[in-house]
């Protein structure tokens, strides 16, 4: 394996210019622990002529990115356009349909069409890779594929969109509400084009999407995830979470269950004093549970140009080192069908909703609790100064399912002010 | 690939059995991950007739573990016997030279041979891998070989002994002197034969030392780790730590300077509130910091039958998928040799000595320090019942030699009742 390999690169944003950084500085660094030289031979973006901070002179620019993919100096394409469609997807497909391996950065793309794009690949003996689809710097497809091969996995645990615990972080640290925060984000680039993406928790699902697939060896199912964004939280929520002892973190769980596979992707309450509780700011924590390993943590980065680079590198290194192994960790034809849990495990919720300060107001949404089997733990009405009084429960374990019907009987009561906020107690 | 891959184990002790279990009950699951089967041709232990709760019916029995290496019907050889020399290098030689795989979790073995064995493997294109040989249930041989392979690694810091830091937090916990815990840990099975290895610092700095060979691309160097051991800690300097904010971890730490390579293994004093500080028990934590990566944490268990057996078969799976990569992630005769730094960077330490109470005592000490260049950012003279003064000193920052220097002058000035227990200060 004396032969250099040749890179396509398409797309030269944030993570296509960090890639080509690294490639150029650690060009004999690369070649050292790959046994070869590591080469760009052509490039591709949508404007020839942007400044990009780094010179593209000896590489071939394709107008079209899809153009790479027919190349006869290229062997690997690495898309980091993004996009669930579009240029990514022809180009991905051209890519594998031309006999080039493919290393991506995009869940949205993997999350929607993985199954079939990995079936072609592995019916053509080529490699799919997307270490930085998902937790940025932090090698977790790795770790779950490989490291922990040997394992059952239990548990998928993560928070893995880092501008989500960077808003609801900073929400607290500065008391501030959701949409100056919002604001802010938006501000310093943090957000998404389309940004329910992010708050929506949509890329956090794509994320939490695939590594079920590798966990459980099941077909990559999105639309199975129960997902919820943190557009609802609010100042008062983190305040009311913390006075209890936990953090409120978009958190993913992915676990298969008798019942089927429960896939989640919520804000939820984690203890404080827990290393996801402990989480700060843009970092992103994935936690696998093995049947042999136990508990393994990872925490990094979860985007930004070097570490979304570095993991962008892991795949093309191991391609340079010959390792070709099914993009889902096991060949893709032999991914069983998900079959999506009918309902989630039981856990405590936290409930917060606005009462309208009128007699016996209390005891109706007390009575729906009970009528809808659940129990309370704890009750508490705040003080307050107009007629809108501020009311936080927490319940006993219960399921999502009486849980949701129980808020549409409170507010067919009509003693309430817009919708509960509802919020899973996570025991981790 | 359709050939099973076909193991001789030899070592049936706690690793050895969960190697086995796993192979037998994920046999299934192996099977679709690696694309073949993994089977166990045959093994050996030193009793015949020892009852290990597993059966070994269907295995051929081996005497002589070094047997194991010249057998037709077997591919990859599975070390977890242990030990520096003796068998376990003996059957690692002769399986090298029989053309057989080698996975191993002999960190003792690799710290001392590894230079030898990695060419040796090399020169034949056989594989050499050793995941489970460092903080066990963790990946993180895979993580810093392949996952970070596109960074240069700026330092390595870990936490890769359980039972020293089981022996710290519970002295902690319980506030019970070091002798009582280290005795109870000695009682629970928690200590190697040579309990030195483990609380003499030895055992983590034979994993460091791999470590820094892959981080750094240079010949391991066992030799030129400075290293302490828990053993002079008390329950007063735990509990001096957490008044100032910090716990007390044996902690290894390898970076590579400009004075040369950096390596020690020692107990520090780390914020209580990081990742490193908020450890409890057995568990282990690595900490890579890749200079695109960013700080990736990981921290998973460090030992036991399960997670070391998770490593051993994340190795054995590589194999069966058919990745070869080098022992020290790039070839063994690429490894630069390793020139030790001549001295750390500088640190903040902290100081515990017992003062004969004496007038102007403490005066000497100060002024000892100040003719060392040392300056004192705290002192204290803690109240005390008979005449030994225990007294607290916390200095700015300081190398370690002018510190060491400090030490000798302090006790020849004749004022000090033993030697004072000096522990760095790091800043993660
Ligand atoms: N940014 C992160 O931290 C991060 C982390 C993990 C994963 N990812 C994933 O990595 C991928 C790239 O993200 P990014 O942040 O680097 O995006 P970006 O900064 O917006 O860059 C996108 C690049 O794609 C090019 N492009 C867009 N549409 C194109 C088209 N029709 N034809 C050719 N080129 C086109 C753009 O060209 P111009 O520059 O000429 O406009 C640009 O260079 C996405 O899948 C994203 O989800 C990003
Ligand atoms: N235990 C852990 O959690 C852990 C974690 C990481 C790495 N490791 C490493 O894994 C290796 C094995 O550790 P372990 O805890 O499993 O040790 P163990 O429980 O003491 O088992 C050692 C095994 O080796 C066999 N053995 C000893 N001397 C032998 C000889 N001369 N010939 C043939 N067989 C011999 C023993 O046979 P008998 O059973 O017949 O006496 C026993 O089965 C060591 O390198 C250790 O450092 C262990």
């Amino acid at each position: 394996m004396t032969t250099p390999l040749r890179l396509g690169i398409a797309g030269l944003g944030t993570v296509g210019v960090g890639v080509l950084k690294l490639l150029t500085t650690h060009a004999e660094r690369l070649k050292e622990r790959s046994g070869r030289d590591i080469v760009i031979s052509a490039v591709s973006a949508r404007s020839k002529n942007k400044d990009r901070g780094v010179s593209l002179d000896e590489y071939t620019w394709e107008d079209d990115p899809v153009s790479l993919a027919s190349r006869s100096d290229v062997d690997v394409i690495v898309e980091l356009i993004g996009g669930e469609d579009g240029p990514a997807k022809a180009l991905v497909e051209a890519a594998l349909e031309n006999g080039k391996h493919v290393v991506t950065a995009n869940k949205a793309l993997l999350a929607m069409s993985g199954q079939p794009l990995a079936e072609r690949a592995e019916a053509a003996g080529l490699s799919l890779r997307f270490e930085a689809a998902v937790a940025g710097g932090i090698p977790c497809i790795k770790v779950l594929t490989e490291g922990l091969a040997g394992n059952e996995i239990d548990r998928v645990i993560g928070v893995m969109n880092g501008t989500c615990n960077y808003i609801l972080t900073r929400m607290e640290a500065e008391g501030l509400p959701y949409e100056e925060v919002f604001a802010e984000a938006d501000k310093l680039g943090y957000l998404e084009a389309d940004p329910t993406l992010d708050v929506g928790g949509i890329d956090a699902g794509h994320k939490l999407a695939l590594l079920s697939s590798i966990a459980f060896g099941t077909q990559v199912d999105f639309d199975g995830i129960a997902i919820e964004g943190i557009e609802r939280i609010e100042i008062a929520d983190i305040r009311h979470a913390a006075d209890m002892g936990f953090k409120i973190k978009l958190l993913g769980v992915a676990k298969l269950t008798g019942r089927g596979l429960e896939q989640r992707m919520s804000p939820c309450l984690v203890p404080k004093g827990s290393p996801l509780g402990q989480l700060q700011g843009a970092t992103n924590m994935v936690i696998f549970e093995g049947d042999a390993s136990g508990q393994i943590v990872l925490r990094g980065a979860g985007a930004g140009e070097g570490p979304t680079a570095s993991a962008v590198l892991s795949d093309i290194v191991d391609i340079a080192r010959g390792y070709r192994v099914p993009t889902f960790g096991q060949p893709a034809d032999t991914l069983r069908a998900a079959r999506p849990a009918i309902a989630a495990a039981p856990a405590p919720f936290y409930l917060r909703m606005t009462l309208l300060d009128k007699p016996g107001a209390l005891a109706k949404i007390a009575t729906v609790l009970g009528d809808c089997g659940i129990s309370i733990d704890r009750m508490r009405q705040m003080a307050h100064a107009d007629r809108l009084a501020p009311v936080l429960i927490v319940t006993h374990k219960t399921t999502r399912t009486a849980l949701d019907e129980a808020v549409s009987a409170m507010e067919a009561t009509g003693v309430l002010q817009g919708t509960p906020v509802a919020l899973r107690i996570e025991v981790i």
